[in-house]
């Protein structure tokens, strides 16, 4: 089992440091990629390496996709790569899972047309315009998409992103 | 279920947050217990609740106790009530979860005689002082008591807790 992080500087801390530290406790090996390889820093100031760049990932080799939030998916939206990343977990039908400002990377891939979802409140405007089925809920769950809004939603977030992964 | 975390300003937030979200993912209730109740904040600038005062804690109510680190032990440690709780814990052999400097509660409670653990690596020597049998690793489970070292070991640190909970 291995999974694949995708954020950048300013990231929400806990919604990358909570999946990172639950997937590692169930025994699956993780990746973080960014634009280049290296530090990335929090919003609280929490540092973790990126082991990989974006060019360096191959979508084949991971077994789900965790997009946490902060002001990271403004950034990482704007990298072609990740969309493409993106994509084809959906093309796969791969466990995919966003939080708060996280959902705005497939936004922008253009993922989101009729799935139900959630995200965080300043972001739902945009999702409906995406076309999506936004829904005001702690966690969304719509075939591989797994959707949260916010940290105090990391509990039932982690929970459904832990079942897809277990049943995929 | 039901878990209860002590903590004051200034915790490690992750050492709070990550098993915070990871004990409700489980369907575990969770009470924050403070010097009193209100907003605590930690070293990054998390706040959390704290839904009881340590005078207002019966330990008879939960099934385990957790320390998070950070500069809060030190604050801690001071509080007889604190140490009162402890102490009841252990007497009823219900697992004590100690991370980075929470063990520092216990050896103040004068807990930790005999017994194997670990903490951050600067409390290596009141550990030992303590009578402990310090070990390096990233975590350490002895009867009851689960120690770990630091953040990085949060992973092992909640994979072993869960395992002390489901068990007794």
């Amino acid at each position: 089992m291995r999974a694949l992080i995708i954020s950048a500087d300013n990231f929400e801390d806990s919604e990358l440091l909570v999946p990172y530290y639950t997937l590692q406790e169930e025994g699956i090996e993780i990746d973080i990629a960014s634009i280049k390889k290296g530090s990335i820093k929090g919003k609280h100031g929490y540092k973790v390496q990126a082991n990989k760049s974006l060019k360096e990932v191959n979508p084949d080799e991971y077994d789900v996709l965790i997009l946490p939030g902060g002001k990271a998916p403004e950034t990482i939206r704007k990298e072609k790569t990740a969309l493409e990343i993106a994509k084809k977990f959906f093309q796969r039908n791969k466990p995919v899972s966003a939080i708060c400002h996280g959902p705005q990377i497939l936004i922008t891939a253009g993922l989101m047309k009729g799935r139900r979802s959630t995200c965080y409140k300043s972001v739902a405007g945009e999702m409906k315009e995406a076309g999506a089925i936004y829904e005001d809920k702690e966690v969304v769950v719509d075939g591989n998409l797994v959707t949260s809004r916010q940290p105090s939603d990391l509990p039932a977030f982690m929970r459904e992103t832990l079942k897809m992964i277990k049943k995929s």
